[in-house]
């Protein structure tokens, strides 16, 4: 049996999703506690490959055991099943039985970033390792011009600029289908939602946000800085802690109801 | 020059607030910041002894430098100052300068805390630390016999059935002003104000509240669990990860607006 499950970690310890040697993984972690519950190697494919430092809230993987010996756990006691050889910073929060032919990267419709900034003098314990801290004070005029900004960074284009350089993706068209930048009390968050994203962009948009925010382009320059396809046109990387992949949407009907909320449910 | 300040702590790395040899304790880092700041001894008074392992969203303490040849840091300056010598986990948010006379202890005139319960099946990575992961699940009709029960716990009472074995205090009456209990969607959150507490008081609160919840003694039977006037009376104290000092209030215009501000202002 295959199994989809929804997953949620706190990305500080680990070196992102992938599995590399000698270093702590999010992937490394489940096929060690998947391959000990199961007592057999597994395959675990994930739906994206967050960065070292980011979080998820909602991330979706398979998990299949190797050997046709191994026990069939019914779906809905795996995350308890495996909880006890996860770490406290990771978490199988629901599972069902994978659809025939699913992957979880190739059938997501749609997922969604939030970035956090903690706008503050000085930094809150509450939010270490968990957001940006960013003293300036970025005020509401500023926070107008990031949202209008935003605005601009929807819809369909290529994405190049917002993309790091060393990576080697030929396609970098992708459908932003929101960009939305509000102040809550201290922090200000910024969600994103699209089809897909290249590695790094939710990053260099949140840098480039808080230069539009800082006054170092106007609004409209978005406009420009997609046109570029150029990485230099835009601007800083934010810092990953602040990040977090927030739900991952497959199509209705595609997943058992119980993996299907706990990725898509949003707060 | 006398400073009054206002923190905030995660409280789960520090073996409570008050200085223990051989312990790392928030007052012991306090002490150290302040003396590598000033050059000097300083002597730092707190509003509270929170346990090892509880958090303070906000919390009152005095700084006082020892030497009158400390330099003189306008109070403004003195959280971005001392957060090179403070931990990640300890911040002083605001400062400002101590009233003549003023005590953080005996001056409050309001504490309020809040006790989160994290009710899911799974464990989840964004509260380790930060919540009492409860996984039975506790329904509506629980949620309002806590509601309840938290009501006959307001009043001027005699708390000694709330207070830790061991503690020694000969006045064990205070006066709670309030006391509620609501779901926000995964967690139940627990809110107490009071013009004091005794040790453990809240946790031994949380305890007895679920033990409610659960059907173990009706709502009415916190009269009794109060008359009794008996540790044995109530029930389980709750874990400290899941308990944070969330506000400080002292009398109108006793202290600096900032820090006023900072201890007061619930989110």
């Amino acid at each position: 049996m295959r199994y989809v499950v929804a997953l949620r970690y706190l990305g500080g310890d680990f070196c992102g999703f992938q599995v590399q040697p000698g270093k702590r993984t999010v992937q490394g972690c489940l096929n060690d506690a998947f391959a000990a519950l199961f007592g057999c190697p597994c395959a675990v494919t994930g739906c994206s490959r967050t960065d070292s430092g980011v979080h998820a809230r909602a991330f979706c993987a398979t998990v299949e055991p190797s050997s046709a010996a191994a026990p069939r756990i019914p779906a809905e006691k795996l995350p308890l099943a495996v909880a006890a050889f996860l770490p406290p910073d990771l978490a199988v929060v629901a599972a069902g039985e994978a659809p025939d032919g699913f992957h979880p990267r190739h059938d997501v419709a749609e997922k969604e970033y939030r970035y956090t900034i903690l706008n503050t003098p000085t930094a809150d314990p509450f939010y270490t390792g968990r957001a940006w801290h960013y003293p300036r004070p970025i005020g509401e005029g500023a926070v107008r011009a990031m949202q209008e900004a935003g605005a601009l960074f929807a819809g369909r284009h290529d994405f190049r600029s917002f993309m790091a350089e060393g990576a080697h993706i030929a396609d970098t068209v992708r459908t932003v289908f929101s960009c939305h930048c509000r102040r809550d009390r201290d922090r200000l968050l910024i969600s994103v939602s699209g089809d897909g994203f290249l590695y790094n962009m939710v990053r260099i948009l949140t840098g480039t946000l808080v230069e539009i925010g800082e006054g170092k382009y106007p609004p409209a320059a978005m406009g420009d800085i997609l046109a570029a396809r150029d990485r230099r046109a835009a601007g800083m990387t934010a810092p990953p802690q602040g990040l977090c992949l927030y739900r991952v949407v497959y199509p209705a009907g595609r997943l058992p109801g119980a993996v299907y909320r706990a990725l898509c449910d949003a707060e």
